[in-house]
């Protein structure tokens, strides 16, 4: 099978007018395809401070009314996208910008909570596979920003290291997939204080232990949580690493910590 | 050839709560292949004036400074484009929602001119056709907005009736191509007070004429400009009407103006 990278990068790489050119730079470089998914950072939360909208978020899930719905579209699909896309085909690579209403490429559920209403949140239900497949094979390196659609013809916004998660399990019928979470910090830090603390292999017994521990909390258990659910659909292996360790992809990796299922 | 219809929308019915949902359920209903190009609208202007930044405008041209181009790139390349296709999505088509940095789909220079600083207009340099019809050959129906790149990081702002018109040119060497310019008026008016006074037919000698009574005027020129200059270089016909005729497409039409060469 070809080897595919789906690689996700937060809003820090994204907003920070450095290390995004870096980022592009050594993803420019890499050999193999890859699909991109990027979040969208400080810049939606920007635009509806200007805009007088209030931001809520809750389990780091940002609550989306009709208004934040329309600044996450704007800013995800339009602004971030097209600025990553722009800087990958300056450096001569075939970006193809996409959300997952483009092609029904990702389909999702509206978010049914029993206490919290989360508004215009999508839960993804399938991943077309097929049609990413189709547009790697005409050459095209796809860039998705982190929304999707009902196929109601409503947007969704949706979080993007689940939507990694989802594409890198989807494609893992069709390519060997490895999936990369790029991020602020070297690795999964046994002390989040201490940079030079980073677990280079987790598997699901380690995990268990971090968790009861109290070492692997907050925004890092949906991230490994969605690691394992792709590791258990078949994607070869899941990296969370610092951005700048997306040049060693397919080099024989050794920065960062690797998932494993055991 | 197989047939292809290149078809711009503007402002007027992308605003309309109605008359977008009609358009599409027409759209839909089309047994041809398509691109659609859309036009931006009031949404860029209200989102400036919302986020305080003045609107400027030359000869029907929005003057873009950088403000303005990530307004445009947000309202054009997210908000409006994901609208249209997930609406489109809706109706089991599937639309693939592009600019003119996707796939490299269509490079423009930015604008230089003695007098006037436009900011970041571009003027198109060359369409891509090849990855256009290889998106509609894998069964993509290209949704447009009016936005394309300069191949150095940066996008423009580009006319939609003007990439319309490239974009029918650039694909008439593989298709069969009609263009579609659809507008809030059932065609181009012989007085403009008045609906019923449709030219149904105009050739290049009744354009100069037209031009020369003043019948023809301001934001028509440049449409009926760009017409001319796709018919010359192989378009098939391009039609001026409301944008309820799409209906009509491939079905020998019957509505709005026909412009030809002679």
């Amino acid at each position: 099978m070809k080897s595919l990278f789906v690689i996700k990068i937060g809003g820090n790489v994204i907003d920070n007018d450095r290390e995004l050119p870096q980022f592009l730079d050594n993803l420019a470089a890499l050999q193999s395809a890859w699909i991109l998914v990027h979040g969208g950072g400080k810049l939606a939360t920007d635009l509806s401070a200007r805009l007088g909208i209030e931001t809520q978020m809750i389990d780091g899930r940002r609550v989306t009314d009709k208004a934040t719905l329309d600044v996450v579209t704007m800013v995800y699909g339009g602004l971030v996208n097209k600025r990553i896309v722009a800087g990958l085909q300056a450096l001569g690579i075939n970006a193809l910008g996409l959300t997952g209403a483009d092609g029904d490429l990702i389909r999702a559920r509206k978010r049914e909570h029993p206490t919290t209403e989360y508004g215009f949140v999508g839960d993804v239900e399938r991943v077309h596979a097929e049609r990413l497949g189709s547009l790697l094979e005409s050459g095209f390196l796809p860039v998705l920003a982190p929304l999707t659609h009902d196929g109601q013809g409503n947007m969704l916004n949706t979080n993007a290291d689940t939507i990694a998660s989802e594409v890198a399990s989807a494609l893992a019928r069709h390519y060997d997939v490895q999936l990369m979470y790029c991020f602020e910090k070297q690795g999964v830090l046994r002390d989040v204080s201490d940079e030079t603390s980073v677990i280079s292999r987790i598997t699901s017994a380690l995990y268990a232990e971090l968790r009861t521990s109290g070492a692997i909390a907050k925004g890092m258990i949906p991230k490994m949580d969605n690691a394992f659910a792709a590791l258990k659909r078949g994607v070869s292996s899941v990296i969370i690493a610092h951005a700048d360790s997306v040049r060693l992809l397919g080099e024989g990796f050794s920065e960062g910590t690797i998932i494993v299922l055991d």
